[in-house]
């Protein structure tokens, strides 16, 4: 089985065929509007999990969203003129008012997001939703939104978990969410090059449907990749699992058509250029604040003819992570790497695991770490004779170093819940139970601190609150100077889980810079990291990022408060 | 030996020691002021050569500088006021007014640059030369001259070949070229990391002197390595001639230290971030136009313990790309690969060599091409095993594409000539000769047309000025998307070479527009290249420029008038 054919059957089994109709209501495919994935794939957990829950001191208390006919919306602000201009551009069909519609658009799908939403909290929806069908439609579009003074949020999959798509500076316009779904297609396919142009709006297995037929892949699978889109790929930097072979998503771009209020803009002519400063650098990342990515032109590879996983159990975190840096070091990095901590590697045994058939007994036989110290999966991709090659020399290193080979099956046990975690949170806010994550990334020399920083943040935060904290990290981004740190919290909600969770990730951001890290690898900043951006990029980062909005967003109309403050 | 070993020890040959004295004056192993490298490395090409170029239509006719008491010189600007505040940062000795500074100082390297100073043309040299000790003298130095309007242009090794030396928008402001040769300490090295601190006013023979006692070195060699500094690396985008293994510099900067008239900024938390569009992006390629570099943190690698030369002859140059691109796209970049046109092919053989014993035998004995074809050299440097390893399944496709090996001596052979062409240069202006060169970069499916529409363009507009060119061209960098093309002209020079070359350069720039190449893969911008700039990077892109340097520069004294237009 190839990889586009694995990642196909989990994008089938996960979500169903995927609706490319234009509409942004609800199909049986779509996720809930209340969480992650659709209905059909919400499983309760197993009593096991409660019970585990409970002698760690979380109390489990069943809760469930309010029904959709429950949810507070507040009424639409849009103008009849400004209605009747959007219509004008884009036809009736595809100026959409209707309340599970706007529901559907509100906010991210950061648990804070899924707690509000839960409740009945739609303030932040948008007044519309607007489904233009091409470039030059954003054009007209934002055109529009300039004169009559509409604010546009830019939405792909909608799984921001930054805040990235209720812009708190609004002050009062009306909002519409400028939904790129119909911005489907596959363009020009360079073979030469090695090169394709994809629609902004297409979503991450609709991409390899698009390519498997031509044998070739794109290979960046984030976790949020069922849904999310090429545009939000491009817009927040996004990294995927293996990024160690496929590289960052930034770093697969080499073209970008941009939709900007002051006009379009198409960039990219050559893999490297000395031209003044690499101004596509200057798109990727900019959330949706500078203008509306239309189309990316990216780096493919031929689909991958093996794959090969491995589990491993290092004896502890900070061993690992040295093997890590010296697999980085040498240029070896597996295209897909990630480390568990002791704590996280714990939690893949008593906790529920990635698979569904999976217990403990299983997970332990599969490598999942019984043996005490930390969990390791490695993953290569490519074509035979490299694959082999590379994976043997990482076994070398990693056997030297104090490794304990446990054999694939805990790899592809990995694999096969690889986009299971959204799905389990759904299942522990079910149960009352908090759970969300954050990251960072640093070099390699302040790992350990930025480690210890931020779980000690999390867990005397949210500790002192008397919620029993459950922190877990794993290591799933290598570069040769440093890599990324991923932390999972679950705990107990308390009185007031979204204020207390901001309380907790406040310190943790503090906790990051201290220790010189970067306040997020791959979320993005939005509106939930902003407090820390200047400190990440100084008083004078904070200017640029204004002047340049200032240029191509003169009015100020585009996510306004998102990223740039 | 090691790479550092040999690197030192050429440099030592073709510059002695280099001065770190703080003085900006002439020492012996000073660069001449009208051309490339200290006096005593300049020797007259032998006859043979001057029959060669007469055989193809381009006449012998010596020329030699003005002496330097000739030379022309504008009376300096600078007011007492200016001069005693910017003394009262330096000190006395570092505000240098000599008219031999001055001189040396004046414009770049390229050869119109070169056409002018030879005919005692220093128009353009600053006022004065301004030596800062550090960071915080920079900061102040931007202080005052914003507060005076004096034009500053940050200077490193002044080898420019694009014009980034003489702000064309200094509007009769006095000028001072702030030269950073004391920023020269090797900063904090970070072992565990991989990479180290660099001032920005290093140049690379002595950043490899400090690194090599660690066991470490940057790779970094571009031509220009015996002269050009950290500083200019970033400021341009540099690429090196061992890009293939050890990164273009843009991508071995982790950390970028930079002063500008609105304060100091500080870069680079991670290897890789999402904390909105990565801003170390627009300080590189930013060409003293936003602000002075002083300080940068790089990767660096191990020193290698092996390296492999091999010379190749392929059929012709479109099978030698076709085969580098499969390289390429199998990520089996060689660390050092350059591959030559039919007409560079012969050049190397027939014309001046890159060595000084090469005759026209032996280079065809050491495979330079002479059964026809094109000269192929691929290099590798690394650790044993691996770089055997790689050089064997290079090796394996090139014959599997048509390629004959012609062993190690043809790669010896141009690694020994690598930093030579600018010295030749000026012997072929000392037989009033014209040679310059242009490069260009874009994707493997446009390089084809890249090449001829350059070359096209390049062979009409000289050779219908009666002037013969030779035009040659070579494949240095290569990417998994495309590669980089560099052009080598030599002609007669006519009456008046510097508009002729103007003509012909504009003519090569409308072809690599047409041909959707980028305008300059790592010469910059500067003012040569601002015509195609806005073809490049669009309308919007300019205007972006524009808001970074009014709030980074908003006195507009930094370089004005180069890069941004």
């Amino acid at each position: 089985m190839t990889s586009a054919e694995i990642r196909s059957d989990v994008a089938r089994e996960a979500a169903g065929p995927h609706g490319h109709d234009g509409a942004a209501g609800a199909t049986s495919a779509e996720p809930v509007w209340w969480g992650w994935g659709p209905a059909f794939a919400h499983q309760p957990l197993p009593a096991s999990v409660a019970d585990v829950l409970t002698q760690l001191g979380i109390p489990v208390r069943p809760s469930r969203p309010v029904a959709l006919a429950d949810v507070r919306l507040p009424p639409v602000r849009l103008s009849a003129t400004a209605r009747h201009a959007l219509v004008a551009i884009v036809g009736e069909g595809h100026v959409r008012l209707e309340a599970e519609v706007r529901v559907r658009h509100c906010r991210g799908r950061s648990t804070t997001d899924l707690l509000l939403l839960r409740s009945g909290d739609a303030s932040a929806a948008p007044d519309a939703v607007v489904l233009p069908a091409d470039h030059d439609e954003v054009l007209e579009l934002l055109r529009v939104a300039t004169r009559e003074r509409i604010v546009v949020v830019p939405y792909g999959g909608g799984t921001s978990v930054v805040g990235g798509l209720a812009p708190p500076a609004a002050q009062g316009r009306p909002v519409i969410a400028l939904d790129l779904r119909r911005l489907d297609r596959l363009g020009r396919i360079d073979r030469e090059s090695g090169t394709v142009e994809l629609d902004a709006g297409l979503r991450g297995p609709r991409v390899e449907e698009l390519l498997a037929p031509h044998g070739l892949t794109l290979g960046h699978v984030p976790q949020s990749w069922e849904y999310a889109t090429i545009g939000g790929f491009a817009a927040t930097r996004s990294s995927g699992q293996a990024s160690g072979g496929y590289g960052r998503f930034d770093e697969l771009v080499v073209g970008l058509r941009v939709a900007t209020p002051a006009g379009g803009w198409e960039l990219g002519r050559a893999p490297a250029s000395a031209a003044g400063p690499d101004l596509r650098a200057l798109v990727l990342g900019s959330e949706g604040a500078f203008g509306v990515i239309t189309r990316v032109t990216v780096r493919v590879h031929p689909l991958p003819a093996h794959r090969v996983h491995e589990g491993w159990r290092v004896p502890d975190f900070a061993t690992g992570t040295r093997l890590l840096r010296d697999l980085a070091a040498r240029d070896l990095r597996p295209t897909v790497c990630r480390l568990a901590d002791e704590t996280e590697t714990l939690a893949n045994l008593a906790g529920p695991t990635a698979t569904d058939d999976n217990d403990t007994s299983d997970a332990a036989a599969s490598g999942g770490g019984g043996a005490g110290g930390c969990r390791l999966i490695t993953g290569f991709e490519g074509s035979g004779a490299a694959v082999a090659e590379r994976a043997a020399r990482v076994a070398e290193i990693l056997r030297a170093g104090g490794a304990t080979a446990l054999g694939p099956d805990a790899g592809l046990d990995w694999e096969r819940g690889r986009f299971r975690a959204p799905y389990l949170r759904d299942a522990l806010l079910d149960l009352g139970v908090f759970a969300e994550t954050l990251e960072t990334a640093g070099f390699w020399s302040s790992l350990p601190a930025l480690y210890t920083g931020v779980r000690r943040a999390l867990t005397d935060t949210l500790g002192s609150a008397g919620l029993a904290p459950v922190v877990m990290c794993h290591v799933s981004h290598l570069y040769a100077t440093g890599a990324s740190l991923y932390f999972t919290v679950v705990s107990a909600q308390g009185d007031d889980p979204v204020a207390t969770w901001r309380t907790a990730k406040a310190a943790a951001g503090e906790a990051i810079v201290a220790a010189g890290g970067t306040i997020t690898h791959h979320h993005a900043v939005g509106t939930e990291h902003q407090p820390w951006l200047g400190a990440e990029i100084g008083g004078l980062g904070l200017d640029v990022l204004r002047s340049v909005k200032r240029t191509l967003d003169p009015a100020g109309i585009l996510n306004p408060g998102v990223l740039v403050p």
